[in-house]
């Protein structure tokens, strides 16, 4: 037995948005998971597990339907009554379909915030978690972007400090495993499209940005996300002792954009990428 | 910073078939997949990383939608020129959908054989990858029975004898395992609802059976499964040197089953649950 006849990406030939993660891939992909994720462990995170699909009720208390409708993707059954012959041209039309109970997420989050909705705090929570993700997209582009793909994220739930000490923390790794690698990532003031559209949340952003990304060019690889007490409102979580709304932050981690990002640093030998991760994340806590 | 307020499973209240798991299952969870892994892998086996939807035209090449289109689902955008005010009580109607080109998988598996498309190997293959699989079924059960769960599978590909092997292989260390662990799982020939149907393959099937469920009482947490040349035909793999088609096999493990169980078996106790899992794995290689 020896290892699989190639170790690159085989996407399927006809349409994009799908990559399946050859041996080398992979293993780059779980290393860098195991950095990002233990940051946070050493930090006291706990993690959960969420799941890749939610009840549309669920998501609609995020407003991911009425801000980004176009970007969402549902899990839809098949409606065997009017299925015919079955799909025609590789395609369901929406008529052969059920309609769809469920959404696919397209951020990982909210799985933290649901797993604490309507519960009152102990204490400043800490959270990890990896989750699929999902993005109807009008383009895409190896694992630069991806239909479908990882993201790793640190959730920090409670007093507004707390917060934001997550987020300087993650801010500060980020940079230093950066120089670490040679990658020259560049923290960028950006806006967040699901949960931000016209409107007072949205001036308030132009104003005191609560999304940094840290690019890669022009590709941006990781977040560090301020949500204020967003989420905690709409999932109802309080603080210790009070009736007080939690505030939340998020670190997020595009998996498949930092393989990509060290192939391309790495002239294609992900082994020496590999190495490399390993080496200089022993100097990061 | 504390642990999250609760340890235990939280579903979303209205509707069934989702879990979040909470730090304790997700530590016996990953110990678990650990175990399995670590199995596959010390036979040789190399890690891929499969996406969690592929092309429709991908799936229709394993007869997914002509023998059980009522447990598929799909991946639809959504049609935002017909999605007036959005969701109804919190569904999307067909005419709101866009229609599907993507599907998402029931099975991990199908990810190793469409990895080796169209491929000739080089010697006898054994992957493995954990994947989201999906199934709409007509009733939920907690963590015994959900829309979404983890597989962790092996996959064999190469020479008959090659997929025989391994699976005597991983229904030896399921069987140790079972054993250590006091779970008393009793291996059961099954049907496999998702390659076979009336005709040849399924008279096959009952003449010698191509699958063994592990089962503790009626619940199947684990199986070996036998496809014969299914897979290598459908995804046109082809032996060493060689146009004959290759053959294959899979041993699959339903994660959160395993949880499930566990949970049973020591009596809520999941400390105790993974300091068992903990314990055996050292005896089994």
């Amino acid at each position: 037995m020896t290892a699989p006849a190639t170790t690159s990406t085989t996407a399927p030939a006809s349409l994009g948005g799908v990559a399946i993660l050859g041996p080398e891939q992979t293993a780059l992909l779980k290393e860098l998971d195991g950095v990002f994720s233990g940051w946070a462990v050493s930090d006291g995170a706990r993690e959960v597990i969420a799941p890749p699909l939610y009840p549309v009720s669920d998501l609609e208390k995020f407003d991911v339907y009425k801000n980004f409708p176009h970007l969402a993707l549902t899990a839809s059954p098949i409606d065997v009554a009017h299925l015919g012959d079955g799909p025609v041209a590789s395609r369901f039309a929406s008529g052969q379909l059920q309609g769809a109970r469920y959404g696919l997420p397209h951020a990982a989050c909210y799985g933290a915030y649901l797993f604490h909705e309507g519960s009152r705090l102990d204490a400043d929570v800490l959270v990890t978690l990896v989750n699929r993700c999902f993005r109807n997209e009008t383009h895409y582009d190896g694992l630069r972007r991806l239909m479908s793909f990882q993201m790793r994220e640190a959730v920090a739930i409670g007093a507004f400090d707390h917060t934001q000490q997550t987020l300087e923390r993650f801010a500060e790794r980020i940079a230093a495993f950066s120089d670490a690698l040679g990658l020259g990532l560049e923290k960028v003031p950006a806006t967040d499209p699901f949960f931000e559209n016209t409107g007072a949340r949205a001036l308030l952003a132009k104003l005191s940005p609560v999304k940094y990304e840290f690019q890669y060019g022009d590709l941006a690889i990781a977040s560090v996300n301020t949500h204020r007490n967003f989420f905690g409102e709409r999932c109802r979580i309080t603080l210790p002792g009070s009736d007080e709304t939690a505030f939340t932050s998020c670190a997020a981690f595009g998996l498949e954009r930092w393989v990509a990002v060290l192939d391309e640093q790495y002239g294609g030998d992900l082994g020496k990428a590999l190495d490399a991760v390993r080496g200089t994340a022993r100097q990061i806590g």
